[in-house]
């Protein structure tokens, strides 16, 4: 195979916000890619495996700046002052983010303070967590005559509080990031919101990693599954009736169960 | 740079449901790139840029089977037939779509017809346009404080006919794929659904290519804004109220505009 075309360089001073995707190099971008091999200090998250951080160069500076459980030891005003300063300092940056940047991270805050310092940058796009569930077990986020909306939401906005599911419910496929343990308040605040107990249930637990693990049943029996280990992403396929008629059951149909 | 471990070849008989991305190689999953770089057929939409295609083998069958602008010269039946036919005279299929192929595509009934045909298959994830807008504009999908969900949708459900955005209220970001060309309706349909009309948007058109454009304003001026080329994406940024408090304004800072 040879090297992908159009991958440009990393520029010193500069930071990269990238996303590293799931996990395997697989389903890393090409940009992703050309960027981690070139830079001279990445700034990654917990979340990121690895088998992506191996792609580092031996003298690169690398750091680990994850944020442990909500134990803070790393506080993001830090983050963002050590992005600010190697780049300052000459360095091509990479702040490497698990999925996508732009999604249920910091960024703004990060985008935010290196606007405020004039340092260049530029935002490379991941795949999500909910894209390569998805794909692994083939089952399509929206179907043509079935649900043709998807929600991204969070059950866990910071440490410590839950927004809840509050007003969501089953008019669009749910693909829900940071679900937490309590797999049976998710039951119940999804069954509260309409959605039938028939739901199809989708967990996808660390993605793209050895351990990685796929498990699917319907709501009804989601109290009773075991939590899977973190990272999980969970997805909740709703069929809409308002549109009825023939197809929706075909494509629902995924092939992996 | 050298050879991405881990791509594996394809495996004759297989097809490969792929995400393109929104066009440009650098966006380009690396499974995507080698799966593209050594299947012996590819089948693919009108949307998948030239750039894309140019990977496909010299000797490589390589087939449009987009259905243009509502024109279906071709049937979703005779894309499922070719497929799994191809499939099973021995090629290496890519069925090759603009994006994510599980999201806003005809995958549930090629899954569907190549569950029913025992032909094997792989799903590949894609960046979705909505994630390639959002890197581009350097404007995060959700903030820590303000909105925290991203409703993915579509205002052009099949040939003819709109859902409109009939309940999409400014809870969540909103990303909106095909919109067609009538931005005042949209404009209106989405104040009547309670957005504001200083929600920021953006308007992406024909990303990943040489005409790529990225335009914003707020929606009270969307129905002033000429519609670009398709394809199109839109996104929508909601602020909520509820959360209150400070961090929103800086949060929602992207730093293009």
């Amino acid at each position: 195979m040879t090297p992908p075309a159009g991958a440009a360089a990393v520029t010193p001073g500069t930071v990269y916000l990238v996303g590293a995707g799931p996990g395997s190099l697989d389903l890393l971008t090409m940009r992703a890619y050309a960027v981690l091999s070139s830079a001279s200090c990445l700034l990654h998250d917990d979340l990121v495996s690895a088998e992506v951080l191996s792609l580092a160069l031996p003298h690169a500076l690398v750091r680990n700046v994850g944020k442990r459980c909500g134990k803070k030891t790393i506080t993001q005003e830090e983050i963002n002052s050590w992005m600010i300063q190697y780049a300052k300092d000459g360095h091509s940056v990479v702040r490497l983010k698990s999925g996508d940047p732009l999604l249920f991270g910091r960024a703004a805050e990060e985008i935010a303070a290196l606007t405020d310092a004039a340092v260049p940058f530029e935002v490379i796009p991941g795949v999500s967590a909910g894209f390569a569930a998805a794909a692994l077990a083939r089952l399509p986020l929206t179907g043509r005559i079935s649900n043709s909306r998807v929600l991204f939401a969070t059950r866990h906005l910071s440490a410590g509080s839950t927004n809840g599911l509050a007003g969501i419910t089953p008019e669009a496929t749910l693909v829900l990031y940071m679900p937490g343990r309590d797999y049976a308040a998710i039951a119940s605040e999804l069954g509260a919101n309409g959605w039938s107990a028939e739901t199809t249930c989708l967990v996808a637990s660390a993605l793209g990693t050895e351990s990685q693990r796929l498990e699917s049943c319907v709501l009804r029996d989601l109290p009773a599954m075991t939590p899977l280990p973190a990272p999980v992403v969970m997805m909740f396929y709703a069929v809409e009736n308002s549109g009825g008629g023939s197809g929706a059951d075909s494509d629902r149909r995924g092939s992996m169960f």
